[in-house]
Formats: C-alpha cells, sequence, structure tokens
C-alpha cells in the first residue's frame, strides 16, 4: 500500500473505457476529431465562459507551455521557492520559454502572499534592462505542501498582477482537489479571482496521462497551437488525451474522486493530530499530509508494507503522505490501525 | 473511407487491450514500472544489441529530442528537402535543439544519397566558425515519398558519415513498413549499416500514441533522459507507452501490421499501373502510393466517398493514397473496383 | 593589397578620433552618456521618421536581433538561399530567435523576388501548425552577390508582405553602398518601401565596430533592450559604438566613402568587362565584382601580392573581388595594370 | 565626481593608444589579426599555463558564454543570490545556455563556502530527472560586495567541485583589482586553486570595452567559437578587442590601475571608519565601499556634487561607492573631507 504520490495510483476504469472507445474507431487526426472538438465546449460550459483549451500530456508541459505564452523570453515568473515548475520539472520552463527566468519567493505552507509579491516589485529598478521585468506569478492550487490557497487570496494576487500588468497563471496539476476542498465553482477559483491561464490537470486524480492549457481570456490564439506541435505535444490520435479529458469531467467524476482523496487525507491527520509524539506541519487541506514522526514510527509502518517519502526537515523526520483517488476504506483502515498501534510503541521505546 | 493517412486508422486491438491492463492497475511512476523496465531487454533481443530505449508520445518529439542529443545546438543536420523534420514539425528540431540548422539536400523518391552528402561537405570551408559545421545526417526509412532505403544505400550514407565523423539518425515513424518491405531484421537495417540513433515509431501502424528513441551506442548516456522531462515528456504513468510498445513488437504483430498496409498499396499501385492516364510518380515500395491521375477520375472517387490528398505538381495533379493496418479486404476491393471504373469513366470524358 | 573583404579595411581617422574623444573622457554608462542619446534624434532625422536605433557590435547580432524580434520562435524567415543570415552566421538568427527557421528562396544575382514569395506562399497550408507560418522576409541591401535592389523590387516585395501580414527586414550590412549606388534618400529606400527594420552596417565601410538596428515603427517598444542585454550586446561604455556611428553618418562621411568603394569596383568591372576571357557574372552595383577568368590569370595576380577569393561555380573558376573606403587610387591603378597584362598573358598560355 | 560605478571611467590613454594603432591599419579579419594571434601566448604566459583565449565584447556575453559551455541547457550553476549572472544580466545565461538553470545560495559578504555547495548538493536526489543537476559553481572574484575570496576559500570550493565532477568558474570582470587586493599570481588564483574557466574584464579597469573568455583546461575546443559567433560576438575587426587586452596587460598596466583603484577604496573606507554614525557593512577588500549612514549625511555629499548609489537595507540606508582606476588623488580628497565635515554636521543635526 503506497501513500508515496498519487501518480502511482490505477487509471479509474470510466476513463480507461473512454480510451477504449476512442481508440477502437477510425477518426480525423491531429485533434479534428469529434472528441477534441468537443473540449472547447464543454470547458467553456465547465468554466462558465469561453476558454481555449489545449490538451497535452504532461503536466510539465502544461506549465511549460503556459508560461512561455504568458512571459517573454526575457521575461520572470514569480513562484514560490517549493513550486512544482521550480523543484521537479528540470527547467523545462526555461528551455521550452527560451531561457525565461524563474524567480523564489518565500512563504508559509507553500504559498506565496500578495504582499511577498508587491515587495518583491518594490526592490526592482522599473524598466533596466539589467534585471529580468517580472511578467507572471504562478501559484499552484493545491501547493505542493498540500494546502489550498482561499479565494480572497487568488483574489489578492489577481489584484496585485492586475495593477502591475503582470499575468496570474495558476498550476492545477490537482486542481479537483482544490475545488473539492472550497466547494466553489471552477470559475469562482481562476478567471472570476484574476487568474489567466490554468494548468488544469487530471492525471494525479484518475486518468491516464491528460492535462491541458485553459486560456481564459484566449490571450495566446493560436500562437499555443505553435508551441505544442514543437514541444512534441501534439498527438496524431489526440482523442487518446480528449476522451480521457472528457470523461474525467464527466458526470462530477473528478470532483468525486478528489473528495475520496481530500477524505482520506483528513481521516489520516485526524489521527495523525491525535497521537502524542507527531507533528502535523501544513494544513492539510488536499491530499497530502506533512508529519513529523519519530523515525521509530515510521520505520515500523515501513515495517508493515506502507510506502511513504521521508526526508529531514530543520526540525526532524519529516515525512510525506499522498492519497488518492483509489485509495480504499480497507486500506485506510489498515494504515490508521497501525498508526495507531505503532505510535504507541514508538512512545513506549522513546520513554523506555 | 479514407486513404488520407496512417494517422486516422484505428488503435490494434491488443495494444489497446495492454493499455487498459496497464492502466487498471497501480504502479510506480516516471518509468520504474515493469513495462518500462522491460523495455531495455526486449528492444536490445530486438536489435540483437545492447540498446537504450527512450519512449516518447510523438514522432515529432523522438525526431526533435534525438537530433539535439546528436548535435550540438550550432551544428547542422543534413536531410532530404521533403524531410518530415524539415516540412511537418513546425522547427520543432530547431527549437528543442537550440537553434541547430536543418539543411535541405535534393534527390530522387524522397531520398538523399552518399554522393549528395559528400558533395555538399566538399563545398564547406573546414572549421570556419561562421558555417554551421555538419554533425548529423537524418534519413526517413520509409521516406515521405513511400520509398524504402536499400541496405546498401544505408551502408554507402554510414560509411560517408563514418568517413566524416558525422551521426546518423533514421527517423522510423514506419520503420515496420521499410522491414517488411525488405524483409531484413533490424538490426541489419540499422546499426549494422552505420545508423547510430533510431525514432521508433509505432502510432502510425496500430498503437494510439508510442515512439521510442533508439539509441544503439547508447551515445547519450542519461542526457537524454534531462531532454525528455524538459519537453514535457515524462509521463509520470510511463507504462502508458511503455505496454503499447512491447504489446506491438510481442510475436510479430508489428511486421504482421506493416506488411498488411504494405501489401494493400501494391495492390493500389499495381491496379493504378493498369490504368491509361495515371502515372505513378514513386517505387511503392511501403503503404504509400503516389500518383498523377486525371482530376476528373479523382473527383469521381471523392464522390464516391474515398478520401486522399491532392496537390498540385510542375506535371499535373498528384495524389497521395496511404494505407494502414485497419484497412480492409472489403474496402481495398471497393475502392479498386471504383478506381478501375472511374478511369474507365474518365478516359471516356476526356477523350469525348 | 586585398581584395579579399571589405573587412579587413582600416578605420577611417575620423572615426578613430571619435572614438578617442569619446572614451577619453568619464560618461554615464549603458547608453545613459551623451553620444548615444544622440542617435535616434540624428538617425531619425536622418531616415525622416521617428525611428528607434539599437546599437550593437555586429552584423551578425544586428541580423539575429532585428530577426528574433520580428519572428515568433515558431515562424520562418523567408531569405535568398545566399543570404548572409543562412550561409555565414552560423544560424545565429535560429540561436538568439529560439529555433526560429529560415527558408531558402532562390533567385537571380542573389535577389528574391515578390513572385517568389507569393509562388512559396501559395504551397502553404494555411493556419497547419505543421507548417513554420511566414513571419518575415529578409533581403540584403546590396545582395551578397554585389547587385542591389531597385526601389521597384523593394516597393513589390513591401506590399507583399503587407498583403499577407508578413514584416520586412533589410540586413544593410553594406546599406551605404547600395544609397551611393542607387542615390536615393535613405528613406525612399527603405521604410517608404514597405522596409520594417534594418540592420544599419558601419563596420565595412570606416567604422571599427558599430552595426544598428533601425526600427522604423518602433514595432518592439523595450523588447530589444532585454533581447540585446541578453546577447551580450549593451556595452557599459556604450558611447564606443555610438560615437562611431555619428561619426559615421556625419558630413556624409558614410556616402563618400561608400561612393568610393563603389567606384573602384565599377573600374574593375570596367576592365574585366573588357578582357577577352572573362565574364562577370553578377550585375556590379556596389563595391563586389563576380567574375569567371583563367586559373592563369588568377595565378599571376596572385603571384603579384593581390589577394581575392576563389571558388569552383558549375561553369568554371569564380573569384570575388571586393573593394573597400581605403582602395586608393594607386593601387587600384596598379591592379588593373597587372589585369591587363595578365590576362593578355593567360590567354596566349590558354591558345598556346 | 561619480563613486557611482567604474563603469563611467574614461579609458587609459595608453588603451586608447593601442585601440588608435590596431585602427589605422588594414589587417586580416575574425581573429586571424597579429592581434589576436598574441592572445593565446600571451595569456598563457601570464597564467603560466596553455590557456585558449576567447575575445568578447561584455562582461554579460563572457559569463553566458562560459557558463553555456561549462553546463548542459539542462543542467545548474550554483552562485550567490547576489552573483551578477544572477542579478544584472538579464537571465542571459538562461538565454545562451538552453535554459540552464542558475541557483541562488546565500552567503556573508556576497560569498559563497564551499560548505553551503557541499549542503546543497546533499538535498539532491542524485540521478533524479526531475531535478537540474548541478554542473556549475560560478562565484566572482572580486565579489559584488567588494569582497575577495582567500586562496584558501576557492581551493575549498575547487575541491567540492572536484569531488562532485562540477566545473568551477570565476566571473573576474573585476580581476585585477582581486589580484592587487591579494597581491598573487593570476595563476595562484585560478587553475592553481581549481578554477576550470575565467571570465576575464578590463572594461571595468581602464578598458573601452575588452572581455575574454580564459579556458585553463582547453576545455571547450573549438566550440565557444561556434558559441561565439552566434552571439553575435565575432568582430571582423577583431583585433579591437584584442589590441585593448594586450595594452591592458603590458607592463603591468591592469594590476597599477586595479591598485589604484583599490588603494582609494580603503582611503575611503578608512575614513567612513572613523566616523561616528556610519557602519561599514562588508570588508572592503577591492574599489567597492558598501556603507550605511544617516540619510541627511549621503544628501549633502549628494548636494557637494558626489554621486553614488542608495539602496534600503534591512537595517537602515545603505550607501555603495565604487572607485575607479581614474579616481585623481585631489577629487579622492575632496571627498573625504566633505564627508567628514558632513557627517559631524549630520551629527551634529541628529543629536540636536
Amino acid at each position: 500500500m503506497s501513500f508515496e504520490s498519487d501518480n502511482t495510483a490505477s487509471v479509474h476504469p470510466s476513463i480507461l473505457a473512454a480510451i477504449v472507445r476512442a481508440g477502437e474507431v477510425r477518426s480525423a487526426s491531429y485533434g479534428s476529431d469529434p472528441w477534441t472538438r468537443q473540449l472547447m465546449p464543454r470547458f467553456s460550459e465547465l468554466f462558465e465562459a469561453e476558454v481555449a483549451v489545449h490538451p497535452v500530456l504532461t503536466g510539465t508541459a502544461a506549465n511549460a507551455l503556459a508560461l512561455s505564452e504568458l512571459t517573454p523570453s526575457w521575461g520572470a515568473v514569480l513562484c514560490h521557492s517549493g513550486a512544482h515548475v521550480l523543484t521537479d520539472e528540470c527547467g523545462s520552463a526555461g528551455y521550452l520559454g527560451g531561457g525565461l527566468t524563474l524567480v523564489p519567493l518565500e512563504g508559509e505552507h507553500g504559498k506565496i502572499t500578495a504582499t511577498a509579491v508587491e515587495k518583491w516589485l518594490s526592490t526592482r529598478r522599473s524598466g533596466d534592462p539589467h534585471q529580468a521585468p517580472a511578467s507572471t506569478v504562478s501559484i499552484s492550487q493545491p501547493t505542493e505542501r498540500g494546502t489550498v490557497y482561499t479565494l480572497e487570496e487568488i483574489a489578492a494576487l489577481g489584484a496585485v498582477c492586475n495593477a502591475h500588468e503582470i499575468l496570474l497563471h495558476m498550476d492545477g496539476a490537482r486542481f479537483a482537489n482544490a475545488l473539492a476542498s472550497v466547494g466553489c465553482t471552477p470559475a469562482e477559483m481562476t478567471w472570476k479571482r484574476g487568474v489567466d491561464m490554468l494548468s488544469f490537470g487530471a492525471t494525479k486524480n484518475g486518468a491516464f496521462a491528460a492535462e491541458a492549457v485553459i486560456d481564459f481570456r484566449v490571450i495566446c490564439g493560436n500562437d499555443l497551437l505553435y508551441r505544442r506541435i514543437r514541444a512534441g505535444q501534439l498527438l496524431s490520435k489526440m482523442r487518446l488525451v480528449s476522451a480521457q479529458l472528457l470523461a474525467y469531467v464527466s458526470e462530477g467524476l473528478w470532483l468525486k474522486l478528489a473528495a475520496r482523496a481530500n477524505e482520506a487525507a483528513v481521516q489520516i491527520s485526524a489521527v495523525l493530530a491525535g497521537l502524542p509524539h507527531t507533528h502535523i506541519i501544513h494544513p492539510v487541506q488536499a491530499n497530502a499530509v506533512f508529519v513529523e514522526m519519530p523515525r521509530d514510527t515510521a520505520e515500523r509502518l515501513y515495517a508493515a508494507g506502507f510506502k511513504f517519502f521521508h526526508r529531514m526537515s530543520p526540525t526532524g523526520n519529516l515525512y510525506r503522505l499522498v492519497t488518492s483517488h483509489d485509495t480504499t476504506a480497507q486500506e485506510l483502515g489498515k494504515f490508521l490501525r497501525t498508526l495507531i498501534r505503532t505510535d504507541a510503541g514508538g512512545a513506549r521505546q522513546q520513554f523506555n
């Protein structure tokens, strides 16, 4: 049983079925197929606005293409120091974006604040070409720390961006988890708060490989079509991705799956919070739990067959537990029982 | 019924089944899954040599990553003036390759010759940094004209490359069709003739989206791992591609499918060759037929529901017919009957 | 005595003096100095329009920055197959332009025609992202063959570009030679004929290292400031370049120097035209002469100490003679006398 | 009188004279001239080792080309958070380096330590392509804070780099100031301590525009020749730069000029240290002084005609004073007298 990452989950049966249906017939190539043609109306309906939808294969591609579209090659993208685009995409945004600059900002719980952006901007020499000008702010929703920006926080960032003519990008690799957590509409979390472009992820929540760049102001016209093929992201059988995306948002599947994953994380955090020797580091608002616990406790969980990441933090042993759409009640129950027993044991040992 | 492109075909049931089997279970992410781990031994066996296999999503990605690996950003890639990398990938190799230069060479039937490469090289000022130095030769096998390089032609190119310390890349988007046409082993068509890297395509011959860079001399070490993630080509569920590739080469499926497509093209060309007003432009050696025929003939075929591309050539109306792994005997029969009837009619009209 | 290239000439004394005057005083850095500040008004006056002037160090930098500004990274630049940007700048435009594509067009005497551009455009599939869309046409004035576009030819290209929403770039590495040849104003040769951006060269005509991008429609706003520093082209003592540019256009120096070089080329071509065994290949309209002559004749000129380039052409031995602002009357006289003597000798030998 | 930057200084007469001598004659182009040919033997002698020398126009070009040579496009360069390459070159290294990543490390007085590099490396997941691998460490000598690495500090960094197969780059925009400060040989400060490549600057210390990449292990072969022309840094009259570089290192001129600038900074810091309300922030080891002083004191100095930069720091008003090779004794005397008077006044006012 793995809590390593939602990347190791299975593909949801409805999405597998959609893949099969799309694959067993002939269809027009390069996005002229009926599935891809449906994306724009379907997502425009979903987001209550006319949006452009550019399906791609990976979250890295979605982020790098979105940022390269929003930012000139000489521009700077402000993001959290722990943002996925900065720490886990091997510089893809710089590569596909012609050498654009990612600027790390610090912030609690994986979030950057409007104030931090304002403060950074105030240190810049305006119009001096020695400094890469701030072109874009990129936030992750949920963040890499399992927290979720409130609508007010997003609106504040949107307002700062607007005041400084900076564009706002949202990395929504787990967008559904954020929506399920906040309980608002997709529109309320994005363009209504000033988000210009969204990396919309489905892969971590039940799809096989399906992401999309959602362009709320149709800012980029057809430019992204050119960028996309040049990154090798234009499938001849584009319906492979589009069919997944359509199935994913059909009948609320995406939100149901995300709610399930979120709920499992809440249950884990509830148990952890009641244990004497653990310390939850970040508010648990999506499907990830960051917890400090005794090394010994973790070792016993590992020995019981559970998998999850460990790393040293300044204050001790930090562990990350990620739940997923296919985490079952039985698995969760077994983990929680083991955890309670183990912590008790760990505690005993610690004080013996 | 479409002869527009093998891109519009259905996915072969065995490959769809492999996708489902890979998707319905949990597995390790980013290529640590059992499917991806099998690729290197499986392809090394297939190619009778230790090869590195880098699965990617599209032929454009395979070509651009291979060329960017073989060619420094200041280098030149020599290819046919009609090569896919030059005419149909929107400059992807230049983009992902840091501004590398593609140099078009002319040549009959979509092929470049060792002599043409030698001649081009002889016009260069050696060591003069004003000129992008030739680093790579890229050939398509089969070519974009439906022809296939003989093993001798490849060997001659390999020898020229070797003599000038130039690397040899093969764009094998339809590699199986070439193999089925020549009837040799994969090794005989590639590294035994001097090919250093192969873009191995499965998508046009029954897969959904599955290509791979095959590195015969493990030239690039791990560099391609970095290049690949930066192009957004590293799937978290890499097994989506790897499972397709494994199913594709299992029990000779790839060669059976390619032979079927090739055979359909041969049948079409046989009928066309017997018609009085058509002229086959290139030898039909894979699954594409390039033919000049009266506009009227084509119009009647279109009217009967057949689809295929038209463009003006210097000598008249040129049409391209592409067969595919799922072209059925019934469809082919219907097309050929219509063609014979139509041409007779076209001829009558022409002379009335 | 060298007719190899105008690159090997000396620097004109007025320009050297301007360099010294600018260097011996302190001044503001990065283009805030009085020399650089004068560029925009001075060149706006010269070109009878408000222009932006971006001084850079080399013609390659001017071309690559101009093209990267006019062309999106996925766009195509149409140019002559012998254009300097294509053949002698080691792919700089592709490098600085994010992988943009240079498309070679053929044309007599180093020129491309409006008709050739139209014809090429007519073969493209509009809006298909597989093909790099034509964004810019780049012409060299004078061309690499020593010919000069007429104002009508430029206007025709300007009109085609305008009709297709394509921008028109002029590589004016030897712009003064073209002006001196045609005898029109700078405005008449550029923006009045539809040119959007000019690479303005001074280095080949008396300066040490001084080029500029002239932006006629101030298309790029401040973007080029960012591109320029990123290419390492923003000097802290920018006055080094600006002082040269100001001295160069002061009191018509540039046109006087260009006229002198052109006149020397005309004299050489007049003598060559009178010789029985030579064949001038391109109209001599600037400061270069392309001539086929017996190998023997050339060898005797080499033996007499004259230098110039040779290369094999399909029809024989082709030689290029380039005159310069500092070609003296004595040198020219000596060369012409040797030439006449030599050719006579060459002829004798040839027929013996 | 300006203490804003050594960029605003005049050019030393010997260097101007060298420019004139190189310009008034004809010579071979693109670096085949006698001046450029002398660079390699001259600098090899200077550095007591066979080195390759690549003259360029600006420090940004030197840094970006050196880093792009040392670092694959997917690699990371570790540097101080205040490094010039990171903060003042508008992302040039990312641009010319194909999207390479600059990683900011913190460190006192503008320096990074071997320990900080080790610590950062220890947090990385080795071989995981999600993370840009560390390829290069770049240090500035002197730093942007006017401090100078000791030979021991450089050796420690060299040892860490060597242990991790990382290359060590030194940004020596003011290399002479560091040498004059430490009093060692060029070899002792560079390759003998593990430095692989040096950006050698002359522009800030008496030249007009002259920098060079010094490659100690001739790592890059001819690759840098290609990179250089593609960045528009290959002058046709390369002797413009080479003549400056030769004059600069002739008869110890460079070290004399640097010593003069350093000495002026020491004198300023000595006076500042004796004032009651100022606080020198960083050790003054080259030609820059960073000082906190009362706003009022600064305003009076400004009113007296002196120029220097101000910025807010967390602890108050921070000022930077940069001396230069052409700072005269009279100017310095006047400034110091004004400073003493002003501070007394400032102090009186402050306590009144």
